[in-house]
């Protein structure tokens, strides 16, 4: 069953079928698709559109068909040519011409952008509640490994000492920024298209907002035109699912250059790795090469999606049959990756004596710097001072702390006797306790705050 | 001066001065890091890391630095690496070392941080109020013209009658998203990242939440890692400049298409349209078409801008001095496209003949199935019955309105004695009354709606 | 099986498999891998490395395999982690133990990086023929209505009358070009990285060049490390498809303009648009939005494959394992695509009437200038004068045609008594007869070259 | 001056000016747009359309232009809304009316199509012998290191040992393949559009070949439509350049990592690296990580370049003007970034103790399963083997090297006496002599190679 023939005297061409036919991609929405045709229904019966009775049959027929398409007994035929055609065809076939009451009223264009809208619902949620896992697992292990000092890096160069915990905790902000913007994303597709028919409006007496509530939807599209044209959510999400992909291509990056034989901060369980086929000793970060690799691809989903909408006109044309695929598949992609991720997170063996052996006197070069600044000389004269000494220790081939406390007076007078005492990674940390610092008691405090966000969302 | 000469023995290459320094562009910033930097001797203040007499020397030589920018008398020296070596380099020569306290416990990647998070807040100000202006020519237009009836299209097919306001209408909405999106980008922006120093935090003791509200912000950042190298609100930015030309690339394309001759809805001011060098009749909707191409280029940026950031560990890289270029051209380029795509709706001629006469009884086949449905019909069988005749008229070479009374019946026997009367396109926009419809009624409420939004915010 | 087993002590991780594997999209490349393992058998043989019965039973064994793919009867298995596995557990199980000889000297990395340029080889080869095959559907509308004349457009608005049959062939040279540039794509492709093994080259004697011949390769890759790092001709087919999708997208929009009910220059036959669920009298030009929308698909893959690249260090990163599924994608929607577009151009009716209709002497404007041109007059000056004529015409609400010779005169005496003489479309075609013009000669020797060419290939 | 007011009434918008206007970049095409000219003219009297003084007025008048733009002294006047308009306008006042003889059968159309593909010519040659330049720096350093051994990575895993100089050439070729490309582009761009006039041809009786030859082009565009539509040369410039920046980027990232602390198996000139502003002992790899994040900006151009080509109708639109700009910038931003570049290669210290001190006999583990192979076992099991006693040695806590010759013999029988000679770096790297192995021959081979083709090309 087409939905449109009457008027068309041919038929489509088989590749034209194919080429067209959206079924093997959009079956994804038949739940959705199912919900807002029973919800419709029910309007349509309040309306006196439709009996009670042909309401019950209809939603009572949709159950079945939801129920095939479950148990994966649905069999859809060649004339499907999407999830709508099909899911009414398949309602016919079960309660006969009532079925066709359905479309009072609505066309496929209402009937798509409001599935869209749903899918994209369960899709925010399930994305919002992997990312809550993993940030869970990160804090797990900043709360297990709280103390651990490690080599803070700017410019991938050694910086300063910094809490192991610390780093972890800066990916939670970002995923939870993620979990922020895809909240955002969903109020503004939480709203009910039905009504906006084929674009004009729906003719018939429908209490919109009533149908809109009875979807779980927040309200009600402002104009039809618009609702049957607006992609804005598609692409939005993808953009939040962009987001994600590049906060976790930067963890994965971070992870697989801690775990390299020279610095051995991290070790991957092995169950996240794989082996070579040529070389017996190797072990490869796979899971975290691909979610790095991974995060391009949805850069190009979004990239895609956007050159499709800025290249048509208003309401709906059929390019916009393209906003699906992507959608699905970022959806797909992160629904694997982020429990790999997770899994990577949870199983890290972090190792503090490598760690350790990572830190040089010279990451407190900048606390040196501050000792002068505590001793009344300006920050920038402190910085050029400091940098001298650098440059002297390297010279003679010494760490700024085999200097020699003359060797500080010389090159300024303000150094005190104490200088040496600079030279201590833990008390270099634990200066840092300002709200978002590296001192432990900072990192506690983030945590927190941390779980108490996620608990309360 | 360079900031961070001390350990180094040799001079920057000069090429790679040339590809390193961004002072070219990041001037942009000098207001908004004399701001940052004000308000950060205020707290350096308060925490007694400088005397009262130091704060005002720099608050007021910031003052003299900032009108040297306003004034075009600021004199760029080869060594200004960047914006906020520039200002600190004046500042020295204004003040003397007393400067070079201003960078105690702060470093760049705090202070670019927050100087692009400042900048932010004015450029989303800026665009979210070019868009009420758009919205309000819009408005206007819809106002003086509530009543024309067009041809609403679908797949670039005419497809139902619609009135011109609620095409206009639809943009309104997707403006509204537009300013929605920004303002939660806004939000995200809006927060400190002072505190954050270098990567690790700061170690001085201030109060870094009287410095953010004494900056007008909400609060401070979480973590002093991400702090540095959290680039989402630019990314969030560029995805939100990118759906703004995406919907001003469509209106754009509706425009081009419906002022084409054989159109000739509406008339576009000669003020925005050019001519050619070869042909002289050539009147080109030039506006139009570079405000369509150019949102190609708002795409481009954000694709860009995901493959930098993707591309890098945590914390602060150099590569994310890249972030800036394409953050100040997509303002820029939409600060002049959104006045002169206002431009052009404000002057719009709309021709009501033009549409009347581009409307076709076919444009009714809906309402004639409605017809049926009203009389008990289920749409599905109804939309056969239409379509079939469609297409005898269509063989017949005559219009749906040509056909007799007894032709509909013979099609149907439902069809009512009254059915020549379906096709009446004022009737048909006046029955799509629901909300989000295309009857006047509801259009003047949507119109009611919209205006209420731009005066609330 | 694994291929890597040896040192790891525990299993992956369920999710982590299905994370990595990719048999379930690179099983595309089965011909491809079967092929370059006959042949490194060959060589391997040849090398004394294994004896001829080894490497009979592995040829013999392998085409085994290949016959279980095309029957559909090869049954993976869930160790089957990729298609180089999935094919050797299979020989194994075939031919036991000499299948491990295949490996020698062998890695999945230069293993992998064939397989990938043979299956472009075969892709690109298609594709090209689609496109031939689109540029003869092209080339035979053009020759049956050589000389119909339609308004040519620039800026979307009617410029100068040209023949339709040259708007057609304006394509050919578009999809020409592709076939060139997908031609240099292959010429770079086809050198075989086998002896390039993980990434420091093959330690056993084979004869590279030989092996390269046996694939009907052009030669071998010159340096090993890049030999598997190499992604180059994947991102470069992305481009060429991309190419592709814009240029089928340009001529899916004339199309749709064309068919415009104001214009109507053409009629698509119905076989390849469809109708509205709701609205009985539509026909939709699904085919070309279908075309038009994909191209923005097209353009996504090659950001993200780009993005992805841009992200790694040298040699083989998994995250390359991410080259495939945008790789098939875009060969499998343009192998779509193309044909689709093929029959659409192949059944296009054009109107001559209705494009005869769409002419306006305005068009003649440059026509015009030129006439004065020959009379001495400056071509600028000319260009103005006949610029004043529009506008007096425009003020009396006549055509340009409808002056008199008077009227002419009096804007420039330099005016022939013969000026009306202008206002013939024929002869504004005919008089553009160089080379790539629009005269009928001129588009006829543009449709024997473009024969000459596909002739040729 | 306006190139076309005639028609016009009113004044143009001073928004829209500033919107529309390009001189601001165009006049990069200054050279371009007057050499076009001039070969235009001295067609023009060819054909007896002008005569020879006036060409030689108009030669010569564009010759001053050209002078003023070299000295800086052109004066742009604010009607001045591209260069070509400049160009002309300045020609009008130098020389009179004549100037206005340049236009005939000449339009902006073909005129911009022109310059544009001058101007690639220029910028691929230069961008060719940049490339060429960082080869030869690349080589230098080949040859003057070449037999350093370091680790070879795959998957940012210690893989096998390969030649420094190995590594390095392996980016000779990525550059190579972009110098190809490159070429392959300038083939397609290097034929002249002119004669394609607005669309629809030149109507005058012009050489159209000879007038290409005088510009030094390979021929003349088959189609006039085509001809003033097509911009595949600068989407394909644009994918050139984004290559281009891939590899840089891979580069920059292997420097980077080599540089790291725990290998430095490079150390940068201190010239290309800069300081942090609170860090005092801070070096950072600046140039190398602004190259790597400017090639996401180059992706960014291709994508937003390709989008808005994909939104057009064919023909000329104004939609590509935005060609011009990203061109640009991605011509300028290589401009720069490959001297930076080379520069750093060219003062690159290489440290071979550091190399040394980061082999690991684990990486010879192939070489390892090879021993086996000689002996006659399959490599696959000999994988296993291996794979056996990597672990066994890492459960001792040993390497695989300290495990004795029993140990090896338990393990397998296949196991020669002389298995400890397998733990020979120099000995694994000179195995790898086949075309393309990383032996000092096999290297020695690809440095002629590159060598010769540089000198060829």
């Amino acid at each position: 069953m087409r939905l449109w023939g009457g008027r068309f005297s041919g038929e489509l061409d088989e590749l034209m079928s194919r080429f067209g036919d959206s079924l093997a991609f959009d079956r994804k929405m038949a739940a959705a698709d199912i919900k807002g045709s029973a919800a419709y229904a029910r309007a349509l019966a309040k309306a006196g559109l439709i009996t009670d009775q042909e309401r019950d049959a209809i939603v009572n027929g949709l159950a079945k068909v939801k129920a095939e398409f479950n148990d994966g007994s649905f069999e859809p035929k060649p004339s499907d040519e999407d999830i709508h055609t099909a899911v009414e065809r398949r309602l016919t076939e079960l309660i006969g011409p009532a079925a066709g009451k359905l479309h009072t009223g609505r066309s496929r264009n209402d009937q798509v952008a409001l599935d869209l809208r749903l899918w994209l619902d369960e899709a925010i949620g399930d994305m919002r509640s992997d990312l809550a896992e993993l940030e869970q697992a990160i804090i797990g292990q900043a709360e297990t490994h709280i103390d651990l000092i490690m080599p803070g890096y700017t410019h991938l160069q050694p910086a300063q000492p910094v809490l192991f915990s610390h780093w972890l905790m800066s990916y939670v902000w970002q995923f939870e920024r993620d979990r922020d913007r895809l909240a955002d994303c969903l109020r503004r597709a939480n709203v009910s298209p039905l009504g906006a028919s084929a674009l004009a409006g729906n003719p018939f007496p429908l209490d919109l907002e009533a149908l809109a509530a009875d979807l779980g939807m927040s309200g009600v599209t402002a104009n039809s035109m618009d609702a049957v044209g607006d992609r804005d959510h598609a692409a939005e999400f993808l953009f939040c699912a962009a987001m994600v992909g590049t906060h976790v291509s930067r963890l994965a990056e971070d992870l697989i250059l801690f775990s390299l034989p020279g610095n051995g901060f991290v070790k991957l369980d092995e169950a996240y790795t794989t082996g070579s086929s040529l070389m017996p000793q190797k072990r490869n970060p796979d899971a975290l090469e691909l979610a790095r690799g991974k995060s391009g691809r949805l850069i190009g989903h979004l990239a895609g999606l956007l050159a499709t909408l800025k290249g048509i006109p208003s309401t709906y044309d059929k390019d916009m049959q393209e906003d699906k695929e992507p959608l699905f598949d970022a959806a797909e992609t992160l629904s694997l990756m982020l429990p790999v991720v997770t899994a990577v997170v949870r199983t890290l063996a972090p190792d503090g004596e490598a760690m350790r052996a990572g830190l040089d006197v010279s990451l407190l070069a900048t606390d040196l710097a501050d000792h002068l600044v505590l001793h009344g000389i300006p920050f920038r004269e402190a910085h050029g001072i400091v940098g001298g000494l650098v440059r002297l220790a390297e010279e003679r081939g010494v760490t700024l702390a085999q200097l020699s406390v003359a060797d500080f007076k010389a090159a300024s007078a303000a150094f005190g006797d104490d200088v040496l005492s600079v030279f201590d990674f833990e008390r270099s940390v634990a200066r840092r306790k300002l709200p978002g610092g590296t001192a432990p008691e900072a990192v506690r405090a983030q945590i927190a705050e941390a779980k108490a966000r996620l608990a309360d969302s």
